[in-house]
């Protein structure tokens, strides 16, 4: 009974050090030099920097187990650390860079690995977290449109690869590649080279095109607003709420004291009439 | 007399049938299995698979063609099932595809009919129909603006093919290859290259360029901030209304409470005066 | 005496012609046929149809002339007609149409004219001139961001013109060059061959791309936030202040009524207190 | 003693001269002079009037010494007068240009300061300042959306130099270029050749473009939803509150009038009671 307190002080002792500035600090720092080493292999560097950059990246792998076990260890609820998305990531980027690697494959696995280490930024810095998970949660809400998108493009791709397979292979080879080229329309790119193929077989392929991205643009427009409106009438629901209900009470407030008053007069009037 | 109740019976039953989760999920199923055999079909395939794919397709149509039948068959109101417009798209969609076809041309329409069907998909599923129906309310209230929009192009597309027809026959042969080239130039499609050809002959070209874009952009920047305003403003009218409406109940109420009083008290004095 | 009422009845009775739906239908099918007859021309036509052309043309004109001299018959106050910019505007053109031309110049300046018919169906038709009124109110509220646009232009194509002007004389010969060019590079057109191609002799010229990029781009989102929340406010401001006072003069009509019987209720107990 | 009010009353004269009409035009005159010598020597030029430009530089340098050092004399607080940021700004700009440059480096520097003296025109014209203010708040609420851009494409930037190194090297060669195409990619520039580049190679790389597009497209909508609510908000709540305010004022100023009234009753019943 007497080694639980003393748990409990060195939990508290190691979470005190967790989320003190000078680790976190320490952590971010370690991040970006992370990224710096990643940056700095893609030139063409002596032989003696690759093998400290090497040796660094080592370095840093330990480092982040360290800190991961750490931040296990720190933590009470040892389940709900597992649970955490962000947490297992973090697990899963540590102790995939300390899988030894040799055929070539393997190697670029792992450089993948290590590039993924700078997304950790993320997770340690709590607003970007909190930005990432707003944006995620941005996600459900857009479903249904990209949906829809989906099924324009689809049928513009079937359409497309129906009509013009024979005008241009690789534009317009099958449905995959219709919506590739349909992509590239949506972005404006090029997209005039596209139709004018097609015009010079079919000249009235014109109403193909302009539909498409009079659909996608109205479509995308109609997403935006959506989007907007439904944030903002989120955010106004609960402010508006909660400020009518201050003001609603600061009245409701006075109206019961008038109320008061009035109990309070007429119990004066009956006192005075049983008096007399 | 006895008929009816069980024939209403019978209604309810094909009614729950039609309603049912099993139901639903069988036809979006199909209509998700005709959408990959029209992918499918874009691609090169050994014959016997071509094959399976229209002995597939048959059955697909007989499907669609049982499921309607069934759904005319639950619906109380013949006539309101005839007048909706997503059952009329889906019985056109699969009595046409019944037709038989003989030559190329009218092969290349059922083929097309066939692309339709995905459409069904936004019949099928509800959260679908209802963003259509909501993109398709948006459409009037954009109407005059396009009506603005058009007269813009079509002045623009007039003066164009007016002074640089002899410049670039192609782009600017009549207005309504003008017309054309002006959308290519308001998606900023290689327009530079457009103006750059037309200015070797005309030096201050690019001020009807210039023009032509920032009119274009600026209408259409309006129209967007005005798409946006329109919807929240009623959004927020009938959020508002109910809000007000309730807090005004509230204080109302209690206001009444504070007369009731009053009244109390005013009979409670004449008594009084009465009683001496 | 006598003739002022017979002139009044006169005036009210073109006004009820002028104001009437065939009239207005009249109108704007004229202006359409005008519009059609401008496009046609721009086609290869057989010279009998070119006669039949300029014939209605002719014709147009002539019923354009009518109409205006209608409309300045039956308006009561003519000095107000005349500052009207709409009818200015329609005058304009069409007595513009009317001076008989001759050589080259002019009759492309008279064609030019006739294009700008197309734009007398904003003058007639309510809701375009409406929206176009709207879109005009929007222009001083962009006035100080487009000239902030001007400045920061300005300021790159002066730096441009003097750094690239020996790499390519075509894109950075002169402030003007310049200004065009960093328009192309604004609307992201071609804007890398552009960058490139400085990049060959000035290494780090992408920050001067870049920055003016994010510059402009910064600006003009800034610019539309701020168009989209101008308007709404001026909308929300008068929706709200008009929603509660309808909500204040409810409640304030409930305490008057409140303090009325208050008063009352003094009265009653003075004179109470009175008849004793 | 006596001399102290003189110099406030010579302080109060000219600040008088410098918040005057006729001094701000001056200075705003010379400002655009000097923009359009900066224009006009970027054209070729007689060397009359290139030696007049010159010295016409040299007087505008001398005005602005002139108006630096007067605004200077003005200012009640010199400390403060320096603090300021476009006071800061103005003198480093015209001291800048009094420094002699010999050598052509240097000259360019000095070209380069003259350019700078365009933004003067922001810092003189009180609306631009303001909207500059107001642009510079908007800043920090983008950082963290910047920061999180920013990961985006240093993670994609890595990814593309290790896998398409090999394929082009003047557009993955390393992280500082693969950025720099990735750039290019997000504004749509050519994005489909940089593609088809690598899809040769790597035949489904379109993930990796698509998944970069469809990433940075959503976290700047977002970042531009997140802007506009933001600002609205912000402007929304001072509103309200304001409005809400001058709301609940009004009734409670009526709710204190209730109150009284019935303390005048209470006061009224007892006294005759008192009376009595």
């Amino acid at each position: 009974m007497s080694s639980q307190p003393a748990t409990a002080s060195r939990f508290d002792q190691l979470r005190r050090i967790e989320s003190s500035r000078i680790f976190q600090t320490a952590v971010i720092s370690i991040i970006i030099l992370s990224a710096l080493t990643i940056g700095a292999k893609t030139y063409d560097l002596p032989p003696l920097t690759v093998q400290a950059l090497s040796l660094m990246d080592w370095g840093i792998t330990f480092f982040f187990l360290i800190e991961i076990l750490f931040r296990f260890t720190a933590c009470h609820d040892k389940k709900r650390f597992l649970m955490d998305g962000w947490n297992l990531f973090d697990t899963l980027v540590v102790v995939g860079s300390l899988i030894p690697l040799d055929n070539s494959d393997a190697v670029l696995l792992g450089r993948l690995l290590r590039v993924f280490r700078v997304l950790r930024l993320v997770s340690v810095v709590p607003e970007l977290r909190f930005l990432i998970n707003s944006l995620l949660k941005a996600i459900p809400r857009m479903g249904y449109i990209a949906l829809l998108m989906f099924i324009i493009f689809y049928i513009y791709a079937a359409m497309g690869s129906m009509f013009f397979a024979n005008v241009d292979e690789e534009l317009w080879g099958d449905v995959a590649i219709s919506m590739l080229t349909l992509f590239r329309v949506a972005t404006f790119e090029d997209w005039t080279d596209v139709m004018y193929q097609t015009m010079e077989f079919y000249p009235l392929s014109w109403i193909y095109y302009l539909s498409f991205i009079f659909l996608t643009a109205f479509v995308f427009l109609n997403m935006m607003i959506g989007a907007i409106l439904e944030v903002m009438s989120e955010d106004q629901k609960a402010e508006e709420a909660q400020q009518a209900h201050s003001e609603r009470d600061e009245i409701a407030r006075q109206l019961k004291a008038v109320q008061e008053q009035l109990n309070n007069l007429s119990q004066q009037i009956s006192e005075q009439s049983g008096r007399r």
